[in-house]
């Protein structure tokens, strides 16, 4: 893995993002790198803007889920919901619907209903998150380095998702290849010459946030291309880190069940004397 | 206040973001609106690129607070999350360093530190939020507005905050004036034609990350412009939601206590006997 010059202070001071309309309709089994490719192909017949050195494409993992044919009827929503879930964070009734449950899923997201989706999907189905989504950014990487003939190229794979504390929902990244997903910034100096001890910024997800504005919710166009973030891109065949890497369960995570489910338990610990 | 019309299906397919440099060092008591406004002037007579209608201004956190000389002694850090805090959430210890204090502080906003950070300032002192960022929002939109003779203008201020579940910080809105901090989906349709209920995107806080890609952490630029966003950003001289809208606690908040504090507090309910 060729790992770019680190990059001068100053860094990108311009960054563009763009959106291909014309993807279509994703079908079970249709190769993706394939279609994706086309797309940006023919954007870039028509723009003159051909796909270049530490560009960054995303995809929505909306489109990965419905080539993988990651489609179940809506009727078994619950029952996916349950199947995807490794681990349930907290719970809440709805009157008149299903219990709102946010859950940790198999990739390590922790999101409400572990991600299953009912919106840009055909009547009475619902969409399950990607197999792996990692290897779906590797795999569309290596396929499209070699069709544009490009080293320094990343992939990512977005998906919606809530926040604690926060209304509304962002984009964050899903999957990942070729970019460093965090920009640690530990060792360097700020602009008063001082050790910057802590910041970590979530560049992968600052992208696929950038990303989302340019795409819209609403529009259809499932691919956007993010141009000026070329610091953050990798040569080379290895994918580098992993989308998975972003995830923060486990030991050090402060809020690994709700307030409610949390209490419940201390309140039956301590009733049974323990 | 002159709302834009609903946006086309499609929307913009472009955006653009810059980040001028050459602000220099704010001090207290220095008028950020003339300042900023320099160099965005400055910036427009060098590239060509004046500031348009249905453009978003960025600004950190971090130059309003030092405007407003909101600035302590590093030696007094922890006196000064205790000041900001309006309600502890979760903390944890930490071998030969103060406790980890994860609140609410008096903005709403629910982060480590209560948002008083030391990167980014002069040796031996810490920053603390701005005081009202949604009014200084509201203040530099109506000077700018004037200035270069716009309508449709947004103005945001930015923050850096960590996640629940993720690694790594993302840049969010805590103050806003002239824009639709929230895109509200519901009662629109997807592409399948199918009602969206569910989507509210968070606009202000993706355009915040989108920010701080173009910026840096480490190059000391302090200010953005994000083009393309246009169909989100309001005319008329009222600043319209306010950052502040964004906050979600209260009854609805299913982490209102960190995992450890709600099974503490239960365990002695339990133990009391209630």
């Amino acid at each position: 893995m060729t790992v770019p010059e680190r990059p001068e202070v100053l860094g990108e001071a311009r960054l563009s993002l763009w959106a291909p309309s014309g993807l279509g309709e994703v079908r079970p089994g249709d190769d993706l790198a394939a279609l994706v490719g086309d797309l940006l192909a023919a954007d870039a017949a028509r723009s003159g803007d051909a796909l270049a050195e530490g560009d960054v494409v995303v995809v929505t993992s909306k489109i990965v889920s419905k080539a993988e044919g990651r489609v179940v009827a809506a009727a078994d929503r619950e029952q996916a919901i349950t199947d995807e879930t490794v681990r349930v964070v907290a719970t809440r009734e709805r009157p008149g619907a299903p219990p709102l449950r946010i859950v940790e899923n198999r990739l390590g997201l922790v999101m409400a209903a572990a991600g299953v989706d009912a919106s840009n999907t055909p009547e009475g189905t619902v969409l399950l998150l990607p197999l792996d989504p990692d290897a779906t950014a590797r795999a569309l990487r290596a396929a499209w380095r070699a069709r544009f003939g490009l080293d320094r190229l990343a992939v990512l794979v977005t998906d919606t998702a809530g926040r604690t504390w926060r209304d509304g929902v962002t984009d964050v990244a899903i999957g990942s290849a070729g970019l460093r997903v965090l920009d640690d910034l530990r060792g360097g100096v700020d602009s008063h010459g001082r050790a910057l001890t802590v910041t970590v910024t979530a560049v992968a997800d600052e992208l696929a946030a950038a990303s989302e504005l340019v795409r819209g919710k609403a529009s259809g166009r499932a691919v956007a291309v993010v141009r000026g973030a070329g610091r953050f891109v990798l040569g080379g065949a290895d994918g580098g880190p992993r989308a998975r890497s972003l995830v923060r369960t486990g030991p050090d995570d402060l809020f690994r069940e709700g307030t409610a489910e949390a209490y419940a338990r201390g309140l039956a610990d301590g009733r049974a004397g323990s």
